[in-house]
Order: structure tokens, then sequence, then C-alpha cells
């Protein structure tokens, strides 16, 4: 598929041609068990180490605050399951969004279903939570707060450094899903003293599927999900998955370095895309917020034609050009409706016409013209059959 | 590291170089999320059901039967607290063996202080469980029998079929830790019809780390440990690990093409170093099972020597072959007692001792050879150490 243009980076990314010839070794002739005692574990144990300092850098965090996962969804799980059940379920409160990605409100929805109160904050129309609803929402025994850094779906970036000081202030911890946001989006540790937990994902900026990690503040406190062996600290037993491991440290030492010039690039190709189609679209409409949004992310919604999103989707792609209906993260998004969209007041009908164009490390400013070309003509055609079969 | 040799393949195994070509596709262009709906997305999917029918045959189980995690302390717990919490904790009962490895045994203790009643099974002086000892454990509330299929630290197999046959007239569900198993000896669950949940790991069986697989037959009932965009048909949630599932499928097939050779060949480089330590190291004893072991595992003890196991195998590091002493799962392990030697009898001294020489795929006979020829020599010259410095 070497002509097709990919601009479904929200999805899951290209895996860094870099970030593999740091992985290869390790699967290859460097294949030791980081728990073991002889040479070729000790090179195993180095190599997770050298990663663990990798991505600290890039969050602005200590190498002791990083535990390896097998992902975002493990993360946020460890994240919100991990700090609820130190003391106890019952008699707890943990209060998120109403936008959060599955893998974040299906655990609260589980835990509540184990004696856990839970509140969702409510958006805006840009997707936005604010403030003053977390001020609203916290009780006296709320021990957690989780908002995302960044939405899966809209692309809106949420005011988390000022949703953790409230939270800080109020004595609950904070957790935030960055898996949108990290190594897009600068996020330092140090800076943002309120945050205690944040998830992330390699396989969102440029590295291997199936790792990832969970920021851990010093002093916080949380039971493991995965019990055994007690690597990681004893927060994440299992053998550590040293490959993936590598990678998200190259990824995220890659990120570290290009992060400035790459959302400038980025954000200049998304802005374009935004401007053009909403100019030669009659009836398209941008969902989410106009700036305080990811680098690479469009939703676009288009009047009078939400129930073609797939259609269109399946006309790109057979152009050439590969995009999404707001989430990939779960199967019933295929079609059905958006709980992110009809959160921030799009009724039913809407919440399932949104198409997402995610850009990446690998998309071209050629690329882009490619889809303004194409884009305009296939919501044209796709209207034109529309209202041919309205009119039979 | 060319020159050395790698006798510690319970910790870990080398990736099959078959293996590495298998997954490189899909670390390079094919980086599609299984969940998207575009080519890039379709081809990805097409890869993960190809990787479970690959698994599927090899344990003679339907594709739907076969859920991918991220290895085998995540099957595991989603095995045993799968099945526990579907009906709530209170008033469960569970059994398993006192010589499990440490992820099922601190997941049974964690549910244990969570209100599930718990009960160990005592083993032999070969590390074997009695299906006697499993009658007199069932109770009325039983709702899990675990039992591992081949012990990781002496290699001793369990009569796992016969176990089974119990727990089911019982009207419970059993659960086997097969991650040392897999691979390595022929496990049919058409032929096994009462092995209701079987986990594993790629990484045991020359595939990558990261990643493993749980058997669940058709009709057992367990509730999944990460929630989220609902993969793997709801039990476990996080975007697909792609290239580690296509990694783990191509083990797989591997495994099931050349189980039959592969385990006469290493069955007798095993016995080769098993007769010909016995014969040279006054004093040497074999742990476990001699026969009812898995075909790759040797595991030692030394008469009198038992506190210098750690020493001779840096000695043996140092003259360039790895191997281990009992248990590379968890640093506790490094020096600390063995759990599962206590529980075979031995005494706290003797259970600090042993060493574990454990084949796989890439090794040869004149790896073997070589063991045999500087194992006795190094334990000879930690004798004189010892005895001279004791004569001090």
């Amino acid at each position: 598929m070497a002509e097709r243009i990919y601009f479904d980076n929200a999805a899951t990314t290209p895996l860094d041609p870099r970030v593999l010839d740091a992985m290869l070794p390790f699967l290859r002739h460097r294949s030791g068990n980081p728990s073991s005692l002889h040479a070729e574990g000790r090179e195993a144990r180095e190599a997770v180490d050298l990663a663990r300092e990798q991505v600290a850098r890039l969050l602005g965090a200590r190498p002791g605050e990083v535990v390896f996962t097998a992902g975002g969804t493990e993360s946020n799980a460890l994240a919100i399951r991990g700090v609820l059940s130190t003391n106890g379920l019952q008699g707890a409160h943990v209060i998120t969004s109403a936008v959060e990605h599955p893998a974040v409100l299906a655990c609260c929805r589980q835990l509540e279903q184990e004696g856990v109160a839970l509140s969702l904050l409510p958006v805006d129309r840009t997707g936005t939570v604010h403030p003053d609803s977390l001020r609203q929402a916290l009780q006296p025994n709320t021990r957690l707060v989780s908002v995302m850094a960044a939405n899966n779906v809209v692309g809106t970036l949420q005011p988390i450094a000022e949703l953790a000081r409230i939270t800080h202030q109020h004595g609950a911890w904070f957790h935030t899903d960055a898996v949108q946001a990290v190594g897009k989006i600068p996020l330092n540790m140090e800076n943002c003293p309120p945050i205690d937990l944040l998830s992330f994902s390699a396989h969102k900026f440029n590295g291997p599927k199936g790792v990832g990690a969970l920021y851990v503040r010093t002093g916080t406190r949380l039971r493991p999900i995965l019990d055994g062996g007690g690597q990681e600290g004893g927060l994440r037993s299992g053998t550590e998955n040293v490959p993936g491991i590598v990678g998200l440290g190259a990824a995220a030492a890659i990120a570290r370095e290009e992060i400035s010039a790459e959302t400038a690039r980025v954000v200049q190709l998304r802005d374009r895309i935004i401007d053009s189609i909403l100019a030669r679209v009659p009836n398209a409409y941008l969902i989410g917020d106009r700036y305080r949004r990811l680098p690479g992310h469009v939703c676009f919604g288009f009047s009078g034609s939400e129930g073609e999103a797939i259609r269109l989707l399946l006309e790109l792609d057979q152009q050439g050009i590969a995009i999404s209906s707001g989430s990939a993260c779960s199967a019933p998004h295929h079609g059905g409706s958006s709980h992110v969209l009809e959160a921030m007041g799009f009724d039913p009908f809407q919440a399932r016409g949104s198409l997402r164009i995610s850009l990446g490390r690998f998309n071209t400013a050629k690329e882009a013209d490619r889809l303004i070309e194409i884009l305009p003509r296939s919501v044209r055609s796709l209207r034109t059959i529309t209202s041919l079969a309205a009119a039979n």
C-alpha cells in the first residue's frame, strides 16, 4: 500500500524506523529476561533502565516514577482501580468526564458496580470540561479525579493543569489519560506538580503497539492490578516486554527532540486542511475547539450528510486515503453514535456523522493537498447519490 | 555474546528468526489498528484472525476460544479473577497448589484479602500434586481449581487431566497455568475436555515478549480485568499488539509443526546432562521427578553447597554459560528461598540452593557437552574455596 495516505494517526501511528532500529537487537540476539542474574539478563535490565530514563526525560519525571505496562488501557485501569482500591472501594467517590475514552469510562462504570460512587463532568459544545463543574462535583469522599489531556474523537485539549490544581486543593488524587497527548503536546511533570498519575501508550506516537506506561508521582499510593513476580517495583508483574519497552524509550527520546518543530509543522497542515475544507465544502463544520485542539487533529461534520459518514470513509479509503469516523477504539463506534458528540450537545443523528482526520509524523503537505482535493468531491458525489435516493 | 551458551530457556527464550520474519511487516509498513474500517485496519484484523487460528490449531481449540493478552501473568489474572468475580467474590472458594508461579499465588492471595477462601494443595518430594489431596480440598463453594501444567522451578509435570476431571465432577471450573508447557508438551483441548482455562505466554516458546493468550473454553463465564474498547470479544480491551500477536501465531505454528521431533531431541540432551552430572559431581542430586518433567528442564541440588548456588551461577556466567537459580521471575528469588522447594520438603537451606538448566530450540549437543565439562569443575572449585574458607 505504498501509494496510500494515512490520516488515522489518532487510532495508531506507523512505527518510526529509528524506533524499530533500536528494538531490533532485542528482537534478535539480545533476548534475556531482565530478572535473570547472568549477562543476558543484566543486558536486558540495562536496556529497560535506559528506556525508563528516556521516558522520564520526555515527561520531566524521575525514572522511578515510570511504570511500564502493556498500553493505555492497562495504564488507565492501574491508575484508577489502583488508587481507589488502596483504601477499599466502598464509600469512595470518583469523578471523570463524560467524554473520556471507553478505557476510563468502562473502568469507572465497573467500579461503580463494585460500590464506588461515580460523577461524570459535563462538557460544553467544544468538548471542554469547565473547572467550575469540577468544583461543584467534588465531595468530601472524592478520592480521584480523572480527566483526559486531549480527546480522541474531537481533539479538544482539557485544562488539566487547572483541574489538577482544584483536585489537589480538595485533597484528592488527579489522573489524566494522556494517550492522545504524550509526544504531541509538551507535558512536564515538574511544571505541572498537581498531576499524580498520567497514562500513555507508545503506539500513539510512533512507538510499538502493546506497550505503554503510567507515570506515578512519588508518594502516590496505588495497588497493582497484576500481581506476581513483582516487576516494576511491584506495581506491574510479568516479564518485561524488553523490545517494546526499548521501543517506547526510543519513541520518547525522538519525541522530546522533535516535538517543537514537529508540532509547528503539523499544526500548519491541520489548519490548512480545516480552512480549505470549510471553504470548499458547503455545510461542513468543525467539531471541537478551533485552537485548543491537538496539533494534528481535525474533526468535521457535514450538515445533512451525517448518516453518510461511514460511506464517506469507505469512499476515501477506495481513493487511497485512510481516515476514521470518530474513534477506532471500539466496534460499537462503527456507525454507532459517539458518546463524546452527544455529551457535546449534538443530536444522535449528528453524533453518528463525524469524520476524523488525524495527522502524524509521516504526513506531508502534498498528502494534505490531496485530501483537500478529494474530500470535497467525495462529499459532493455522496450528496448527489443521497438526494437522488431521497427523490425516488 | 556470540560465543555464549544460553541454558535459561525457562526464564525466556530467544525469538525464532522465522517468528521475527513474520512480525517484521507489521513493524514496518503494515501498521494499522484492527478496529479501523479502512484497508490498513482490515489488513491488521486479518493478521490477528490468522494468528488466532494458528494458536487455536496448536491447542486443538476453536479460534473464538483464544483471548490475546500481554503475557502469562495477565492471562492468569484474567482466568482466576475473571471466573471468581462473575458471581461476587464473597463466599467463593479457590484451590491452587503450593508450588504455583507467583503470578497465580499472589493473585489468589490478593483475592483472599478481598474475601475469597483459599486452599493450597500440598505436593510430594517430586513436586507433584496428588489427586486425592484435591478431592479432600474441594468444598461445596469451590468455584475454581488452578494447578499449573508444569513447574517453572523444578520442571515437574502435574496430572492436570485427572485434576481437571475431578474438578469438573465437582462442578467447579479448572484453570491451568501452562506458561512452561505450551509449545513443549502436547496439549490438546479436544482430548482434554475438562480444561476450561489455560494460560500461556509467547516468549517461553521462542515467540516475542509482551504477548500471551488465555484459552477460554466455550461456555466458561468470566469478567474482564481490562475494560474499555471491547477488543477480544469484550474480554480484553486495548489496541491489539498486532506484531506481537502475529509473532505468537507464528511461534504456535512452528511449535505445532516441530514439537514431536524437538521434544525427542531436547529430552535426549536433558537426559545426557542429568546422567553425566549425577555421575561426575559427587553429592549432586536431581530435583523433581526423573521422568514426569519438562523435556528441556534440569534442576540440580548439590549437597553441602546449597549456599553457593548464586556463586556457581555467576561462575558459569563468567565461563559463558547462562543458567538460573530456580526462577528468574522475581527479585526475591535471587538468593532467597524457593517456596517450591520448601513445599517439596526441602529445608530452607537446601531450598536456596538449586540450579536450573533449561534447554530450548537453539541448544546443541555440543553446548550440552560443554556444560558437562565445565559444571563439575566449577562445583569442585567452589567447594575447595568453601572448605578453605571453613578451615580458616
